[in-house]
């Protein structure tokens, strides 16, 4: 998917959210556990329940892989089954050689047909290039992430008072553009997104920690909105296991549009809609 | 595979040399792919012709993921074929947030039963320690790679002269042991091996870029031995191409078995057999 139909579909859907199926096989309800493909049969009926609320999907690899090769086959129905009209990411943090990039790239874009893949940095640029080389396919660089130990190495600053993550946006912004590279940006440290915002201000971002991790889709709004909008706001588990109950699929459709109402909210307020 | 059996496979073997198994189905002997699972041929054949002459296999697993489920019944199964004594390393280079590294985990060291995993650093303590939690497992954490994208950040200099990939030795020490952790640090960059070294004297380097990348085993036993031989030295493409035809692992094994003798030079020229 390119990025205008991306605005396109923010505007129409009145969302920016992404839904993050980080299915958790021991936490998905008992009565799936009998079908034949519980995290398929699961993934189903979350994005029947959340595709009218959201723009995008985000599957954490790690929950598949931990399956083995029935964890694949899950991700592949996964993904055959996401509307055609949904951004797609696959949240695998990849990132190795150039020449074994390609390969990982290989896997995302045209195996699975993901619209984009979250990308480690430290490795540089000869890791992040070849997931550039696809058409309408993305990547989603690590910048600055919501867990505790962001503070251990993104924050370092250099000489000139450069951190690593502004340096990490600086860099790998000359290595693609804002139609085929976005940034993670997470929501647990608000007063920060800002900072990347002024880095570049026309990438989109990828903020994860907004619910469960307890960052707010207002400071998120506040900080990192640019004129295209330029979020993908994720929640996960807050909408995934919001019941875990035979109504997980209702009680996930509740929380995808509250979470989608508070956003048109912005949207409106911005007047992007 | 804990430490100290490790030290003992080294000193029978006279060989700290490492088989990276970077199988890529384009390259194996065409041959081959008549075969039900041609990866897994290949594989059982390289470790047929190389076992007597390493000491441990790294599969990347990027070459596996790309051929979908069957990929990963391909490393499955190779898994299980390697030698009890060998130690296993899945090249993997994860790193996520707690909730989701506890899962790559899972993957890598109990449904596929690898000794050890490559980590990026760049998502800090919580993204590591999980991975330290399993008895008799390790965790091998990029610091210093191979690629020339190394140069991008790894390099980055704080404001009292220290470098990122120094700062990353020093902090993930603290998490781990010489016991569970090892090092990622490229023979491409000899003369950065010795400050390496100096910053974590006791624990085991993990050395890429001998072979097809450049890198000299000479420098690399100059600059990074320690008391415990302390480096397990990486060949792939060098081993597993070594001739394209129906001589693939009689080949192999001739350059295993040329790498392998430089090495016990070193071994008996260092006084550690």
């Amino acid at each position: 998917m390119n990025r205008d139909n991306l605005i396109t579909e923010i505007k129409a859907r009145k969302s920016f959210l992404c839904v993050g199926l980080d299915t958790d096989i021991d936490r998905i309800p008992k009565h799936l556990l009998d079908t034949e493909d519980p995290v398929f049969e699961f993934n189903k009926a979350i994005i029947d329940a959340t595709k009218n609320y959201c723009v995008a999907y985000k599957p954490n690899i790690a929950f598949y892989e931990c399956l083995g090769p029935k964890g694949w086959e899950s991700l592949k129905k996964t993904l055959d089954y996401i509307p055609d009209n949904k951004f797609t990411i696959a949240d695998a943090k990849r990132g190795d050689i150039g020449n074994t990039s390609r390969y990982y790239a290989k896997t995302f874009f045209e195996y699975l047909d993901f619209d984009a893949v979250t990308i480690a940095p430290y490795m540089g640029e000869d890791s992040i290039t070849p997931f550039l080389e696809f058409k309408d396919k993305w990547v989603i660089v690590l910048a600055l992430t919501s867990n505790k130990g962001a503070l251990d190495f993104q924050f370092m600053t250099d000489m000139a008072g450069e951190k690593l993550y502004e340096r990490v946006l600086k860099i790998t912004a000359k290595w693609g553009t804002p139609k085929n590279l976005m940034y993670v940006v997470g929501a647990t440290r608000a007063e920060s997104i800002g900072t990347v915002r002024k880095n570049v201000p026309d990438h989109f971002f990828l903020v994860p920690g907004v619910g469960a991790q307890g960052g707010s889709l207002a400071d998120v709004a506040n900080y990192g909105w640019n004129d295209n909008c330029g979020l993908l706001v994720n929640a996960s588990r807050s909408i995934l296991y919001a019941s875990d109950g035979g109504d997980f699929a209702e009680k996930a459709q509740e929380k995808a549009q509250e979470i989608q109402q508070g956003m048109a909210e912005i949207l409106v307020d911005k007047g992007f809609i």
